[in-house]
C-alpha cells in the first residue's frame, strides 16, 4: 500500500453548543469552547490518498491537482470564516473536529476518486495537543 | 546578558476592522481579516524577561511564577474568548497581532518588575507564517 | 472508523540495564543509555481513541476528560520523575520505550473503555528521532 | 501490534522529467519540478519496524543498530547528492517522493527481517505540505 | 520597538566550490556540500521588518503586501532553482546561507523603506540544524 | 551584522536542589524539579556566532568544525549524563537552564575566538515551553 499525504491550513472560528441545550448546560458541557462570542484555530488539514503509482510521472496522484482541490474546496470556503455562521456544510450540526474531519471527507471525496485514487484520510489538527483522523465509513 | 523566556497558548477570535471606515474600505485593506463573522487563531506567545541570577536558586525568576502570572493575567482573560468582543483591553483598538503583543507589555510588565526582574520581549505568533515581538517603549 | 488523539508530555530519568547482566556487559548493550547516573528525555506522548460520534455533542469523547485522565494516571506520577525508581509500574521491568508504551496502554485502557470508547493508540516520542506506537495485544 | 520507528535526514537534489517526452510536455506535467538544473529538498525519512520485545532487552530492535544501518544504506548514498545522477538505485527511474520511499523500502527490507524484525513502513517527508508512506507490497 | 516577521519557503538545488580551487581543495574544503552534481534544500525564510504602528490599521506594515514581495522577488526567482545556475544574483558569488541571507537582504530592502518601514533582520534556515542571520550592514 | 547559529541536542538528568537546605525548603521552591531521584530533559542547544564573511569560503566560521566543537566539548560530556553527579562544571553549582547555558557559554567561547569569530549567543530550551538565551558578560 502506497499513500501520499497533503497539508493545508486554515484558520476560522467556531463555537460548541447544542442549539437544544440551555447556556448553562452547554458551558457544563463544553466548557469554554461553548462562549457565545465564538473562538478560533489555525486548523491544519492532512489529506491522504491511496493508490497505484502511474509510471509515466511516477505519482499516486499529482500533488498540484490536489493541492489546488484542498484550496478550492476547503481552505477557501472555511478560511477566515466562522464555521458555524459562514460554511453552509455546519448548518444544523455540531462543529466539532470530529465532524469538521467527516465533512471535509465528503467533500472531497467524489473528486479523489474521479482522479483514479482512494481518499485514506482526514486528520485535522485543531491545537497542538488535540487531533481527529476519520477513515471514511467503510472502514 | 541574560534571558529566559516562557510559552504560552491561547485560541481566541477576532476580526480587523475600523469602525471608521465602510465595509468595502475595510475589506479592501484587510481582505479575508475584516470578515463580519470573525475568524479565530491559535495564538502562541513567548515573554521573554531580563534579570540576574539569584545564586541561591540559579534562576532570573521562577518560571512557575511567570507560567501563573501569564496564566492569570493574559492567557484566562484571552483564551477561548473574542478579543475584540470579550477583553476590555481592546475595546476600542484594533486587534492587530501587533497591538495584541503590545497590550500583554503593558499587562504584565509592572508584575515582573515587582518580582526584580525585567520584561524584555513579547513574542506573538499569529499562525506559523505571521510573527509580531515587541521590545518596550523605550528600546 | 474515526479516531480522538491527545498529546501530553512528561519529562522523566531513566536508564536501560539489565539487572542480571555485569555493568559491562550493559555497557556492551545499551551503550551511554545504561549510564548508571540515569539520564532523562522530554517524553511526548499521544493517546489514541476510536470511537462513535455522540450526536449531542458531535464528540468521540470529551477530551477535556480525556486529558484530565492521562494528566492524573500518567502525567501526574511520571512526570519529573525517575521511571526506574519512582514509578511503581516498572519494579522489576526494563524501561525502554516500548515498554513504557505498552504500560501506559494498561494503565488507561479500561477507563477509556468505561467512557464507552476504546483506546487504539498509544504513541510515546523518546527524543525528536526516536518513537514506539503501541496498538494493543489484540491487533 | 508494536512498533519502533527511527527518524533520519537527508539533502538532496533531483528533477521530475519523463525522458520519454519533450520539455514542453515535461514542463507541463510536473511545472518547476522539472527545472533542467534541478533543485533540491530536505528529505525526512521515518523507518517504521514491527516486531516482538526482546524481554532481556526491553527493545524491538536495537535503536542503535537500526540509526546505524540507515546510515549507512540511504542517508550515506543519498545524502549531498542528486539522486537522479549519483545514486544507482534511480537510474532510469523518475525520482518521485513515491519511488524514492519504495526504493528505501527494497533496499533496508532484507536487513531489517535478518535482524528477526520485520519492515512496516517507509514515511518520506519531501517537504512540510507533501509526504508519502509505503507499507510494502503485500499490504 | 516593534518587528513584524513573515516567514516563506523555497526549494533549491546548490553546490559550494570555490572556481579558483582544485576538486580535491573543494572536497578537503566543503566536503560533501562540493558535490559536482549538486544537492538541495528545503530554505525557510524569516524576514523582520521594524515600524511604528499606523494607528487606522494596527499594522507595522501589510503582511499580505510583505508576503507577495518576498513571492516575486524571494521565491519565485528562488524556487524550484540551481542558485549558482538559474539565479543571477549569485553569478561570479560562493552560494553559503550566509550570502543568500545577504542577497535577498539587498534585493528587498529598498522596496520595504518605500513602504516606510525598515528592514531588520533576514533569517535563512538551510536545515533544522543550520541558519544565518543578517541584520543589514549598518549593524 | 552577520551571524550563524548551529543546533545541536543531549538528554540528560539533572535535579534543582540547594544543599545548604533542608528538603522541605528544596520542595517548596524547586517543587518536582527537587525530586531526589532526578528527572531529565531533551536538551536543544543553539550556538550563535558572529563574524566576517571570508571571501574565499563564504562562510562566517565552518559549520562542520563548529558542529564537531560542539559534539567534542558540550554534546559528549553532557549527552546521556546526570548533569550535576557526572559533570565537573557543575561540581557545586546549581544546575538551572541559565547556569547550563552560562557554563557551555564557559567552555566553548575561548575555542571560537581561536577561530577568528565571536560566540554571540548561546540559547538552551528546556522543553518546548522554557528557554533560556546567554549573550555573554559584556553585554
Amino acid at each position: 500500500m502506497l499513500t501520499l499525504t497533503r497539508r493545508e491550513r486554515f484558520c476560522a472560528a467556531h463555537k460548541l453548543a447544542n442549539p437544544d441545550w440551555s447556556d448553562e448546560k452547554n458551558e457544563e458541557v463544553f466548557g469554554r469552547c461553548s462562549n457565545k462570542n465564538w473562538h478560533g484555530h489555525n486548523y491544519e488539514l492532512f489529506v491522504t490518498v491511496k493508490g497505484e503509482i502511474n509510471p509515466t510521472t511516477g505519482f499516486i496522484i499529482d500533488l498540484k491537482w490536489l493541492g489546488d482541490l484542498l484550496k478550492e474546496k476547503v481552505v477557501d470556503p472555511f478560511d477566515h470564516r466562522n464555521l458555524n455562521l459562514d460554511v453552509p456544510n455546519f448548518e444544523g450540526k455540531m462543529v466539532s473536529t470530529e465532524i469538521v474531519a467527516i465533512e471535509i471527507w465528503n467533500i472531497i471525496q467524489e473528486d479523489i476518486k474521479a482522479q483514479g485514487a482512494q481518499l485514506y484520510c482526514v486528520k485535522l489538527n485543531e491545537t497542538e495537543n488535540n487531533s481527529v483522523e476519520y477513515w471514511g465509513p467503510n472502514q
